[in-house]
């Protein structure tokens, strides 16, 4: 019988894979100007630490994790996010005690959550991120910010759009909650059962909820920006002059909350705009976290990151036309005709591929112009024929697939042959 | 409260995870050279592809795996190795009607076992493997094999051992598999209960079992070599032809058979002996399946791979004292001296690493002397000193950590300055 791929999962095959490469090729580099360390955390951790690192009052937590009990009666979920993960393993590791402070952490990797599958949004997806702890200086903010935009600049996308919020310190998010109880409970029963509940477990949450935002009171609703106290205003003012100074764009949103109960302070979301892909789509959000450390275990830590999907940003390349493929070279492809020939052709890869350089040949006995098409097709630049006379002369024939010369080469002098030909193409 | 990490699994921190990048880099940059592909399937699987692709009678599958349901009522499971996936990826994609055969494949990633954790042994550990499908030409089985041996070699690993078996084709197994039942079943009673299951399902891995490896009659037990018949003989004989061939050498072991349930012809493991990691330890298994992709659903095809744990072989460049760290380095650290000067440092950090250098500045408002032990500590070519004179001069000190040297340098001409001492550098 035939398997099917679980469903909201895709296979990244060959053609596709490489553009993947390229995208956290260039991730991975900016993390090395940006002096961001690579993290591997596990797959899975235990349940309770997203039910706390998450937010119970999130859907994430409510109804889109792959939780189950290991053979040992654990109850384990499958990562929906990364962040969780990550100050977790900062205070396993003790990270808080490291000379380097802030600790500047970069992950990538698959996240899962049970949603019902659409375009650009997969049960498995893969989430790149970083994370900063042990800061909580505005320029940090700014850097973070700077990094995930010059991610969007250096691929090339076009239209992207920086939404930028200030969810202030715990004194003005208590001052803003109220207002919002005090703003919503008259008509509560005119929302939906979830709003109901988060009236008074999470009312932000209301401003985020997609069944009711068309209702009268969502737009008239107090803005948390009203409410900072005069330390958050100012940490949001030298966050967005530093941004100003960096030449990067932004909007404020006051509406901006985000999906998880963790922030606090700065808020953000990069979104793109463009046909084909929705009018709008979020492709990367973040923002401060300053409780989060203590949340898990830790000692009081401030921190801040964000998550970006990969799918999502190739999705927006591919809609503005971007193309990812480097176009692979094979360095060359063996021709083998006769016998001896194919005889001696896996010493002669061997040796070549020892030397660092790419090479094909065929495994399927095709006659000269079956592997003449592949060479081709594989774009090898260079064609090595080898046949029975030519090996017993100790030589083989060099053709150049470009310009179509060809040219006997002493076997030994095969290596100088192919790195001047390596030369001249770079 | 404080979240432990599952048991089993590991966080890969920074310190440790350039470690991993370089194995990495190192694993991908063969493929490359061998013309294999990166592919990569999901982190879950249906459970009977499993049962299935890696065999009903397996310990992996009756008693390691990490099974759940979704939240749809789907038995998924985590994957235990990569290549029931890549086959079933395979067969899904129709990768069998690409015009280039065979389709060689690389994967990288997670795999999930729940077994007893132990020094090499973890529940979520990581597996690199290629696979080959499409072709029956035992060069492939030497590339396979070269490209295993090649990555131990160039990151420098010792006392590498290839042990090299054939399992015969199926006619030459089941001759084989009708003389180890011969061959048991007197004094089967004499075994523990899971051989007594095994005599009739799969004789051949009685061989494998732990339990009863000193039994006098599994030293007697007749060998697969014995029963090859002349087709399966040939296409052994060729293989160690080719390695011979290629430098590589193997000692032949007619008792290894592998774990998993779906090799024909070829099998093989690497080894590294070494003391402080167990006498001997496997790093690396693999072999030929030419029934598998038919197996999941697939046309006839052949196929041939392997699999490796990166851990593992992290731990055998350790216990050989390879040194992997990189020494990794910043391009320069900020230093800042005032108000003006730390104001202005995210745009000058921000220009400089869009330029491509890496660079780190101080999060902490620490003085001078904290700021310069930072850029010590983490092995800044440069520091970049900027008080609010020279700011107001236009200019920055350049201090060459190495030398000692320090100049004033104009803001504007700064990217040059950079340039030149990378390049004095390389």
């Amino acid at each position: 019988m035939a398997y099917t791929i679980p469903r909201g999962t895709q296979d990244i095959i060959p053609g596709e894979s490489e553009k993947w490469q390229i995208v956290e090729a260039a991730a991975r580099d900016l993390c090395r100007r940006y002096n961001y360390k690579e993290i591997r955390t596990p797959m899975f951790e235990q349940t309770e630490l997203f039910a706390r690192g998450v937010g119970d009052t999130t859907d994430i937590v409510q109804k889109e994790m792959y939780t189950f009990e290991d053979r040992g009666g654990r109850s384990l979920t499958l990562r929906p996010e990364g962040t969780a993960s990550v100050v977790r393993a900062f205070v396993s590791e003790k990270m808080h005690g490291w000379p380097d402070q802030p600790v500047k952490l970069f992950y990538n990797g698959p996240m899962f959550r049970y949603e019902r599958p659409q375009s650009g949004r997969m049960r498995q997806f893969v989430q790149f991120g970083i994370e900063a702890l042990g800061s909580a200086d505005p320029a940090l903010d700014a850097e973070v910010i700077g990094l995930a935009m010059d991610l969007y600049k250096e691929l090339g996308l076009k239209q992207v759009k920086l939404v930028l919020n200030s969810l202030g310190d715990k004194d003005s998010r208590e001052a803003h909650r109220e207002a919002l109880v005090a703003h919503f409970e008259p008509r509560i029963d005119e929302f939906c059962s979830d709003c109901q509940t988060r009236l008074h477990q999470n009312p932000l949450r209301i401003l985020d909820c997609k069944k009711d935002r068309d209702h009268e009171l969502m737009s008239s609703a107090p803005s948390i920006l009203d409410y900072l106290n005069e330390e958050s205003r100012t940490y949001f003012e030298t966050v967005k002059a530093y941004l100003t100074a960096m030449d990067i764009e932004y909007v404020v949103d006051p509406t901006l909350v985000r999906g998880l109960d963790y922030y606090n302070n700065t808020a953000f979301e990069i979104m793109v705009e463009g046909e084909g892909f929705g009018a709008i789509t979020t492709l990367c959000g973040g923002g401060r976290y300053n409780g989060l450390v203590e949340d898990v275990g830790g000692p009081e830590t401030p921190g801040i990151g964000f998550g970006l999907s990969i799918e999502r940003l190739l999705m927006a390349l591919e809609t503005q036309g971007i193309d990812l493929t480097a176009g692979e070279e094979l360095d060359a492809y063996l021709v083998t005709l006769g016998e001896q020939a194919k005889e001696e052709a896996p010493k002669l890869l061997h040796q070549l591929r020892q030397q660092g350089f790419s090479l094909e040949t065929d495994y399927l006995g095709r006659k000269m112009k079956g592997q003449m098409k592949a060479a081709d097709r594989q774009k090898a630049r260079l064609v090595l024929l080898l046949g029975d006379d030519e090996l017993e002369r100790g030589e083989i024939n060099v053709k150049n697939m470009q310009t179509g010369a060809q040219e006997a080469v002493k076997l030994n002098e095969l290596t100088d042959k192919l790195q001047k030909q390596n030369g001249e193409d770079d």
